[in-house]
């Protein structure tokens, strides 16, 4: 027999109404996505970067003085190299795993379950670390702009974070709408005033004149160094977090799935890359120089660009609210992401099965969550200000770029066929840049806290083999393939606990009745103490019982010196359960049910506390049968 | 058949540790306590009123100087009256209620019920505040003694809670024997300072000269008014918080019971009735003035009083640390009182049935940790300093005795005999005397925040009512005295739910096929997916139960387009439940045991949602067989 079920939603709850009524799987293509959304949910946090990014690079530089300009372009050259390697190794990449095939995937199938999870473990760690700084940044932009709002850092931190979260659980369709609107207008933004900005200075010879000047530079106080030069390209590095996102979510696109996600990638490493550029081009031309984080002047390389480029007019602090948006809005990327990389890695066994369910809305809710509270632990943690945070990302992001590389060598290695030659130098070609680069950071940032990436890491693939093992001990202990056995066993005993005669307790002495003929009534007191209920005993129930040809039940006078009425229950049903070792025991708990929670507090918390004890301190052969009554007048 | 239980205490737990071994009720006898013990249990609040019942009176007349001195005498020995009209009540209200005779029994049996209440309300709010104010005063004097520890003031108040709490969870004789050093030592401390004090006053006849002299006071800077002797009468009244506490408390005595009790209560009173005699007539002698409790050259009145009569030796730091802690310690009193007057009136049905329960060591452990949670958040909520509490306190003590004596008048009035004429007069005087104080406290200390307590008094009372009519309606809803209705009923239909076959669900379903030959196994799954429970069905289930000419099963398909999976077995469970409303549905729950909790955090909470949601949302006649497995490798 076969029955199918219509779920009514009439009146909207709250759930629906901040989440959105659930989606059945079968809408899922309707919620399935092309790259004018795909740009703002997976693209975020690559986009952001050229806000950061190059900030990053100068700010290193600022020993060097105006000298150091002469290094921003090579360093950003190198820097675009590599995000190109890493852009055909994960067109390619898209293409071999349509069904979504980051990192974890590339690597466990082609390396094997540890690299898998090298890769995932990493990448999981750098999205948590990537929302908080991002959020984080981005409020830190705001309060330095309107610093009325400084004292309300944290909390305007974890308003965002609910902003986000609740976004990205109403789905994947509604976060890329809502999203677009900041993503396109930074992108413009960006656009308009680099094309300027290059014009202006093709326009004048390299030499243009800023409209407004940017601060001058202290005199050089270092000189350049390789070191010097290598910490700077780590910290430029940074601006490649977040391109591993497409390739997780290829089964978020419609079809043609890889056409739509490779365009996707695309777009966002192209719009990375010339703003990239263009921003290295004109920090030259202009000659700005970054400013001292903690100083007091502190003022951002793209508004002191900005500022140069167009002048403080409106489209100066348009520009400038689009950066602030994008740049709190890159945590997006983690949330898109998180979750789909814990979903592979628990389809696998290495995490919580729930991470592997589809929410209401198609998302993959539980990993929403679990970033959410993470993120918030780390905000909190950090008091809003994330800065100690920084050098610890991007390790993840590179080392994860390296895995999925080194697994596309080995795919094609495997795979063979035309084109698997040159397919397999591009990748090994970034697997030998990105590796490169992976320790570069590592060397660079160790002290500034990178070492805890590389502790955390290992922490947490041990954590993911545990589940794993975990999971196949009991697999493999109620794992069955053996019909059952319909041997004839004989009743169980029914142990019905009743404290005194009330309906309650009356309605499931009743249901006992039917079930076995073989029954106690416990009744717990202290010693001596006269009990209407075990009084009127025969009145009550055994004479009824005789009348009706009834089984009778046996009265099981508990008396309990120490007042406790639960512990006695649990010992007696032990003991029971040890003298009938071929029998089967069923406690029986009546319990009222009231309608609202604070009515609970009314009552002690016995019958919870009963079945929790017995459920976890018995035998297998003992059961729980709890039979409720809702109160009808209250 | 009655089976008689001896449980066994193997290894210590840590519960056991901390607040002691259950203690069986037949040792409550050894538990009960003489006087000794007595006087430090319930005697703690009022004899500690000696140390800031003048104080406080003393205050308010710091506008009059040294002139001020004249009234302190007269004020004392109105305060000293109505302490002993106090006395000479409860000493009949103890001989009349032997088993314990507050203020909220002698007035509900005699008043009514909301004359009761409205003792109980008063006396339960000013119990909290005490233990509150208490606390916070003992760590303020030695935070003032010691400023390092000042930033920690909130804590030590929470550490000094917590010590009152556990001692107080550890039963009535071990908090005696625990506080009866310090109460001793505080009594020795004050009798030798108040005898060498009037020996050396009489000696100089009457002027006698300090041997540290107390700083000088200002010039009068205002008249007296009978405003300001008010005043000042009402701040001295807090002297009688705590005289109540021994009428609740008689049954912790040891027999002779009523004797024991009016001896500990006589001794209370007398020494408190002497020291604030002893204060008055030496403050007068060596023209003590109080000072402003907010300048920067604050002194106590003891610790000035102290100075004067024997010096800055190792005797005034003993005298002086034994204050100290008697005033952190007469929290304790609330920590006595009220959980018996929560009992008293829960027992009534107008509180939580779980505070007339005796806990582990024989008292009432679910008063001493509500009283300690309320005392927590007002001290969090004070950030451990609330004098600003102060005026809202002796409000509710002093009402109380004014409802006792009124009661009493009634009870004498009604029980008649030998002496119940000289009796009520007692008790008349006493009603008259309190109920006028009670209108001068609210009168004097109204703006400051006495109607606070005005207002806190009626929602409680409003409160116990609303709990009382709720147990009301339940009784009224589940009493029965008819006995077992013990037609034949028919069997009931189980419904099984199973996502897969494996043992947990395997020993389930043998279970149900035991106790009703009509079986629904239910199968939840998102459309058209296959599934191999469901396609070898008949093999694993059909087949067995044929040969074993056992009832057969009949599974149960159901689709989730929206991937929920309890919400469809709710619901099918309701539509069973309403298709056959002649039968009871027993839903079976196979449910995978873990060991720890953690792991817990591996599984969906499925099994515990359904429970929970089938008992809260379907109708009495479906009822919940949880059905464990135990994992025995993991």
């Amino acid at each position: 027999m076969s029955y199918s079920l219509e779920l009514y939603y009439g009146p909207m709850s709250v759930l629906d109404v901040v989440l959105g009524r659930p989606l059945p799987s079968s809408e899922e293509r309707a919620e399935q996505i092309g790259p004018a959304k795909g740009i703002p949910i997976f693209g975020l946090d690559a986009l952001g970067s050229a806000a950061y990014g190059p900030e990053a690079a100068l700010t290193l530089l600022i020993p060097l003085g105006v000298a150091g300009l002469h290094y921003i372009l090579p360093l950003s050259a190198c820097i675009i190299v590599l995000l190109a390697v890493v852009y055909f190794s994960y067109r390619q990449t898209i293409a071999a795993y349509p069904s979504g095939g980051g990192s974890y995937i590339v690597a466990r199938q082609n390396l094997g379950t540890f690299s898998g999870l090298l890769a995932g473990a990493a990448l999981l760690i750098d999205y948590a670390l990537d929302a908080a700084v991002g959020i984080s940044a981005g409020i830190g932009a705001l309060t330095s702009a309107a610093p009325s709002l400084h004292p309300h850092t944290l909390a305007l931190c974890l308003i965002s974070l609910l902003i986000l979260t609740v976004v990205n659980l109403r789905g994947v369709r509604e976060t890329g709408a809502i999203f677009m609107t900041p993503t396109y207008l930074f992108l413009a933004c960006m656009g308009i005033a680099l094309v300027i900005g290059i014009a202006k200075a093709i326009g004048s010879g390299g030499h243009p004149t800023p409209v407004v000047s940017p601060p001058l530079s202290h005199a050089a106080a270092g000189v350049v160094s390789l070191w010097l030069l290598l910490k700077s390209y780590a910290s430029g590095c940074t601006a490649l977090t977040g391109v591993e996102a497409v390739s997780n979510g290829v089964g978020a696109f419609r079809e043609d799935r890889v056409k739509n996600a490779r365009r996707t990638l695309g777009i966002i490493i192209a719009a990375l890359g010339l703003m990239l550029a263009g921003i290295a081009y004109l920090v030259k031309a202009y000659g700005i120089v970054a400013t001292d984080p903690n100083g007091n002047n502190y003022q951002s390389v793209l508004s002191m660009l900005l500022g140069a480029v167009v002048g403080r007019g409106w489209f100066y602090y348009v520009s400038i609210a689009s950066i602030l948006l994008l740049l709190t809005l890159s945590a997006n990327t983690a949330f898109a992401d998180f979750p789909r990389v814990c979903r592979f890695v628990a389809e696998d066994g290495y995490l919580p099965t729930a991470f592997a369910n589809r929410g209401r809305r198609l998302v993959y809710s539980e990993g929403i969550c679990v970033l959410a509270l993470i993120t918030a632990a780390l905000l909190i943690g950090f008091g809003g200000i994330t800065d100690r945070l920084i050098p610890l990302f991007a390790v993840g992001a590179i080392l994860s770029f390296t895995m999925s590389q080194a697994g596309m060598v080995a795919h094609w290695k495997r795979e063979g066929g035309p084109g698997a030659r040159r397919n397999m130098l591009i990748n090994l070609l970034g697997a030998i840049a990105t590796g490169i680069t992976v320790l570069i950071v590592i060397a660079a940032k160790f002290s500034e806290g990178a070492w805890v990436t590389l502790v955390a890491i290992p922490s947490l693939i041990a954590l993911m083999y545990g589940v794993h093992k975990h999971y196949v001990k009991i697999r493999r202990e109620i794992e069955i393939k053996t019909p059952l056995d319909a041997d004839r066993q004989s009743p169980p005993i029914l142990v019905v606990t009743i404290q005194g005669w009330t309906r309650v307790n009356k309605q499931a002495l009743r249901v006992a009745m039917v079930l076995s003929p073989d029954i106690k009534v416990v009744h717990v007191a202290e010693e001596n103490q006269p009990n209407e209920f075990c009084d009127r005993w025969r009145e009550y129930v055994e004479q009824p019982a005789v009348r009706s040809r009834l089984p009778i039940p046996e009265l099981v006078r508990i008396s309990s010196p120490y007042r406790f009425v639960v512990t006695p229950i649990v010992q007696y049903v032990n003991q029971l359960a040890a003298d009938n070792p071929d029998r089967r025991i069923i406690t029986v708990i009546p319990e009222l049910m009231e309608r609202r929670w604070y009515y609970w507090l009314l009552h002690t918390q016995r019958a919870t506390i009963l079945k929790t004890r017995i459920l976890m301190e018995c035998s297998d052969r003992v059961s729980v049968l709890n039979i409720p009554w809702h109160l009808k007048s209250v």
